[in-house]
């Protein structure tokens, strides 16, 4: 491995994993953040339980996508890391999975429903209703439950054909959402913002009118073409993180 | 065009604009303002997908009332400039326009409802409802969208006869508000923020008495008359911004 | 009047002015703090429509209990001044007088419910309910209406043998919160803020349970008593502002 | 007694209740922190009603299991001393107690309706709902009220076999919550934090599906488990704070 390259996937996946409670995405040591390798032999993730305070770009522990321990300074990754190597290994174009329990979007994911598009705002960053897989069954649970909640994810992603690259989130049902990004962490950490307001505006809108159910087809592709299509026109032409 | 003044009005829509995630109503590039010069014709308004940390003064664009840029630092303006052109072309007295996506205001738009008076929050700020426009057709969607979006506006402004000088403000269907003001920039994102309060606290008035419709129109005029109308006594004789 | 202990109450009334931003209970200019003088000859205003970065203790206004100007920067006080001073007139045991449009009170005030005593966070503080005044008639608003405000809440609190020492807070139908103390200034922006605190709480227990109308009135009285009364055995012996 | 050991404990429990106005758990004077010495002779305690600006570590109050008040700066330990002193009295593994009005987890108390364990965010954290005592008699309240609190608590954890260790919280019926810790008073404090997330969420759950009741009960256990469990997997092995 390039000890380099290591080094900065480290440094940026610790910068990203502090954004979380900047974002007021998370409390405590709860969320994580990973990226993978640009040749996907491995990815780096937060350790376990640590707390955001004291926690150190060396202290990232690099995995690799069978969930083996590459490189750590004696930490354990987080519990979570079976879910990222999963749908690592099978989606190519994600480059970084962030998990929290972001309270809004957390909420649809208890109550057991997707987040409706209602607007322009969700619009411009997904395609579609946020999805929410369906629960684990008690064997699932309690076999290798973080590989299986990946299985779950997988299998949801396909039978609805989502495609990763226009909805980059879903819903784990009773548990909380798991967000990506084919760019980069920062990337799919900006996205787990949006999609916790996303979800607290679909709440409001439901109790001032409980009978709006999804915006306009053609303003969804509208908004979502303006921003990610092959004729995007928002933001400048040279590519920019922000 | 006069340099210095153009600079002036760089500085203000600049320091305007960073006011809205100060705010708190937006969050990573949503929003922009815009102000009209003084012979009207032409205005300054934020660059496309910019982030406020990395955004200057000199980055502001400068665009006449057929969106042709005029100056420009390198960077296309937002992708929502049509729609303000077109509003300061039919609206001879709106000096600067906001666009955002603030929680409650935008939940108000995505469930298709105006937002109504119900007390002197609301009546001090604004005159009757804060109106919500159709949806756009598909074809105004598939077409010059953002100019299409200021028509609507425009259309139903002009239909309901709203005074766009005591109702300052407007709800975009499945989409956000624009909130303008006949005095400047500044005046027009701290009503961007009244807008956002008397918002949420009309979502809230309708959770407690869901019977509750609409303030007493003599209270409303009273309270608009006691900060706007001609005989007008809040505030200090001499004029102040704030 | 003696100019120090005048400068000293411009002093209080300005600190606890500042107070309103901070807590959270005002933007913008909304929202004002008097103080009566020991004599209750005259009482200290915040100017109207002065912004809270910009206010200095001097700006503070003098105005007797007829509503006219003893003292003056230049700057004329709160066009709520009226209420503030019926209020003194009619009640001697108010020393400092509070009016906000704080979000949760303002919903209920707009709901035109009083809030209910639904645990000991709100029996520790007001005893019963929060009242909520009828609406102005037409002609009170079109009349002296500052001063009808103060007229209908005495009424309310006459009518309905409230008293003030034991609940120091009213809403006002369609507008706001009026909030006292017997004491200083501090206590009541600190009780401005309980009520804030307490309607937050009465609305999210009425969403929760729709049936809860009221806590044990024999609990009401105790945590009532435990702070207030005479053998109150909450905090120090001695007196102590906080 | 060890004069060392006392002033550390004072340090910790002073510390530990500054931590409740960081996270938001209170306003003002509300809430306090105990921490029981590991000779289960006494606890250190907040004083009643001591601003948290001005309360110093040496202001903490030492009290027996009986209450009488063994060390104090000449301060009143909290009115809630009782409560805390029967707690540990009848609870040999508890070592830390919290009480707060925090906002929502007391909107359940005062709805007089446990929180539901609806997703892995609770069960991680607490074995199944969080429990909701019986509102106290006439009697109780006009005896000796903080006493009795506690008695009530205690035939709540008994006739409901609630096991301390697993869920190490309780809602006291129109009153608020006290959360407890096996480890420390910062482990309480988060607990406290931990809980007032999962009470916003579950009343958010129910607004977006009202038919939600609990969580798999399969999920409840494995999530306690892998946190709480002898086989528990989430955090470092070595024992650490945070």
């Amino acid at each position: 491995m390039d000890q380099k390259m290591i080094n900065d996937l480290k440094e940026q996946v610790f910068q990203t994993n502090l954004l979380l409670p900047k974002y007021g995405l998370v409390i405590h040591t709860w969320g994580n953040v990973s990226m993978i390798a640009p040749n996907r032999q491995f990815f780096v993730i937060k350790p376990s339980g640590v707390s955001y305070d004291k926690m150190r770009a060396q202290d990232m522990v690099v995995v690799d996508l069978d969930n083996n321990v590459l490189d750590t300074n004696g930490l354990k990754p987080s519990s979570d890391t079976p879910t990222h190597a999963l749908m690592y290994k099978h989606c190519p174009d994600i480059k970084a999975i962030v998990h929290t329990h972001s309270t809004f979007a957390t909420s649809f994911a208890q109550a057991d429903k997707p987040i409706p598009c209602l607007g322009t705002t969700h619009a411009d960053n997904f395609f579609g209703p946020i999805p929410c897989t369906r629960a684990l069954s008690d064997s699932e649970i309690n076999g290798a439950y973080e590989h299986n909640t990946g299985l779950v994810i997988l299998e949801h992603l396909k039978n609805n054909q989502v495609d990763v690259n226009a909805c980059a989130a879903i819903l784990v049902k009773e548990h909380g959402s798991f967000v990506w990004s084919n760019k980069n962490g920062k990337d799919a950490v900006d996205r787990a913002l949006t999609l916790e307001q996303v979800a607290q505006m679909a709440l409001y809108t439901q109790m001032i009118n409980p009978h709006m159910k999804e915006a306009n087809p053609a303003l969804q592709q509208k908004h979502y073409n303006r921003k990610h299509g092959k004729d995007a026109y928002y933001g400048q032409d040279t590519k920019q993180e922000d």
